[in-house]
């Protein structure tokens, strides 16, 4: 016992060292071993993202920033602004480059979420989703006595005055949004007089501060064709804004109304106070999004540039019209349409195994070896990457930081 | 700009005290707190699983002891033993309890897997993939430096010729077993000569030790029906066992004989030689092996008995026939069958939505209402565990002990 103890002893000893744990004549930089390096020493590296071990989740900084560039100049030039959803990409290093892009803020799913983000240097936070736990609604509570920029949203008149209690208990005025259902019946309070009253209520509760609305039409995002899917998104925003404007009339705050999505982000401003779009994977963009169809184009959503993929390596080439990768469900999901392999046509990526990804080829004479590396655009963005700790985010080939996902798995 | 930062400060620190992150009064507790616990201390706090905040992966203690229990009996009246899958639970608690109760070591699918499990107190290992990249090699050789009872699979001349010059660099001698395709072409040499061949250079070389076969075919394992399972999986391990023989017949080492999963424990002892199943589900079950049907009941597969479980509770209630929980894609995954509510008849899951559940009642009477706890049992284990940092292993309804899963997220 005391031989194997002491083995395991050295072993994590050596573990730390890139000098033993990984040859750097070898290369094949594993994440421990780079997250190591300062951002200087990173750069000065020159680390090229094909000596990345794999699989490993990339994201192409020039994509990114085109794509942070085009949601802004469009919501801009549209006169509403852009509060996108960190639910896509976790990342407080993405969120600072969006708000320090223009955006006024950004939006989180869940409470925990929200507390990585503040944690992490970001200000302005809305809520998405009612917190209907009494320990959630503390934990928000608690967030927004030091994150004055938190915003919190509700749908029900029992959850408010729970709310208001709780930002009482911890000395505070919290702001809020009602959420309106667009017709999902997924979450929100239904549009019109419930959604009015509700506001009303808000409105007087002495531990809140009413800031608005919130109707988010996930449904509308993915409706393939232009022409439909601004017709199904008016149709569906149409009863919130008719709220908005109850709500106004009564004399309420409307500072906000926010809702949208990547599919609907230059179709939002045509409902009449709509102020932000809540657009989550534009940064990315993935095969779903890009299968649903622009207003130039049909068949691909070209509005934005796939940025996220992951890298992965050839294990077993020895079968014909097929080769397996080492990057499975665990690493890309089941999500389809399948992961996309870059730069390449004539060949299918599956991700339905759980360790193992396989091509297939359309045109036989097409082969990859054994330790080929290549790159699969993310089928879906948001659960590819709740996969991993980090990514990296690379210029050209060069691998320029590593990214933390900081509130990777926080679901709760 | 300086208040910020004063705020953030004084949220980070208070963020550590139970007293003010989450007063006792509430309860709700989060992974964070009681991380904090002892294990003494968390079992005089009996707190159960519905104070937990939600999602929260468990694993029922009776239901895993049993279904433990349940394999190795049936592994050990069969003549044959276990190395069971930690690619499912990727966690040490778990594989020490496998260890214990008489299995011969555990396999793991990536060499990051089996670093981590070594470095939390597990010394038996087989890697069941073949390591392709230079860097991976020369860290799984690094590896059995200090795991003495680590064994990697091969499965081409040119990997076995990579592993012993690694293997020579790292001054060991590396145990090996040859990787045998059944048919489903995904990994591993065609069984027969390219096989035998394969063993006899490994046998030769002078960094490596040749210790027998791996043939693992995942494509059996959820064939519906027992019998059909049956001959499916002999059919198809067949081949394997006919190069056994040819290797026996030739001198060569062939002391293991490693396959077989969930579906087929009690059916691979049937194949000459065959030595160890690998079964990995079997701790948890989940919705898709129930679905498979047993020897004794062609609709339900009732051998072990499912462990694991998400608990979620429900946000919203105000529309007719169904309500919507926080357990969605990211707490569950798409995997089908979906999530079944445990204990309950009438309804369906969906865990189609990123970060929503929904219930769909069949029977209209059934209601649950905001902030009710439910718990569903997992559609497929593997890539339901890989989401989490923990699982909280719970006896009836109190949580006994937080098991880290310490491997989550490796698929490198």
């Amino acid at each position: 016992m005391k031989n194997t103890f002491e083995s395991r002893r050295r072993f994590l000893l050596t573990a730390g060292t890139a000098a033993i744990w990984i040859p750097t004549a070898v290369r094949g930089y594993s994440s421990t071993e780079l997250r190591s390096l300062e951002a200087e020493q990173l750069k000065s590296a020159n680390i090229s993202k094909w000596e990345l071990d794999t699989p490993a989740l990339c994201v192409d900084l020039d994509a990114l920033e085109a794509n942070l560039t085009m949601m802004q100049q469009t919501v801009t030039s549209n006169g509403i602004a852009s509060r996108p959803h960190a639910k896509t990409h976790k990342c407080p290093a993405i969120a600072r480059l969006q708000i320090e892009g223009g955006s006024v803020g950004i939006c989180t799913a869940k409470v925990s979420e929200a507390e990585a983000m503040f944690e992490h240097g970001v200000n302005e936070i809305l809520l998405t989703t009612t917190n209907v736990s009494p320990s959630k609604i503390t934990r928000a509570m608690n967030l927004r006595k030091w994150c004055t920029g938190f915003i919190q949203a509700t749908d029900s008149s029992e959850n408010a005055r729970s709310l208001s209690e709780a930002a009482q208990a911890s000395g505070i005025i919290a702001d809020v949004v009602v959420d309106i259902d667009p017709g999902m019946h997924r979450t929100g309070i239904s549009p019109g007089q419930p959604a009015l009253e509700l506001a009303q209520l808000v409105d007087q509760l002495p531990g809140l501060h009413l800031r608005g609305i919130l109707c988010y039409d996930g449904g509308s995002q993915h409706v393939k064709g232009f022409s439909k899917r601004k017709a199904q998104t008016l149709e569906r925003l149409a009863a919130a804004g008719e709220t908005y404007g109850l709500m106004q009339r009564s004399g309420l705050n409307t500072e906000i109304f926010s809702g949208g999505g990547t599919g609907s982000y230059n179709i939002d401003h045509e409902t009449p106070g709509f102020t932000d779009v809540q657009a989550g994977s534009y940064v990315f963009m993935d095969a779903q999004y890009l299968a649903i169809g622009g207003a130039n184009d049909p068949e691909l959503y070209s509005d934005f540039r796939p940025s996220l993929t992951i890298l992965t390596t050839v294990l077993n080439d020895q079968y014909d019209g097929r080769v397996t990768t080492d990057a499975g469900a665990k690493a890309c999901t089941i999500n389809q349409p399948w992961p996309i392999v870059k730069g390449e046509t004539g060949m299918q990526y599956r991700s339905g195994s759980d360790e193992f990804g396989t091509i297939l080829y359309d045109d036989p004479s097409r082969s990859y070896r054994v330790n080929d590396k290549l790159e699969v655009i993310a089928s879906h963005c948001d659960p590819v990457v709740n996969l991993y700790d980090q990514m990296y985010a690379v210029r050209g080939d060069r691998v320029e930081a590593i990214w933390r996902v900081e509130a990777r798995g926080m679901s709760s």
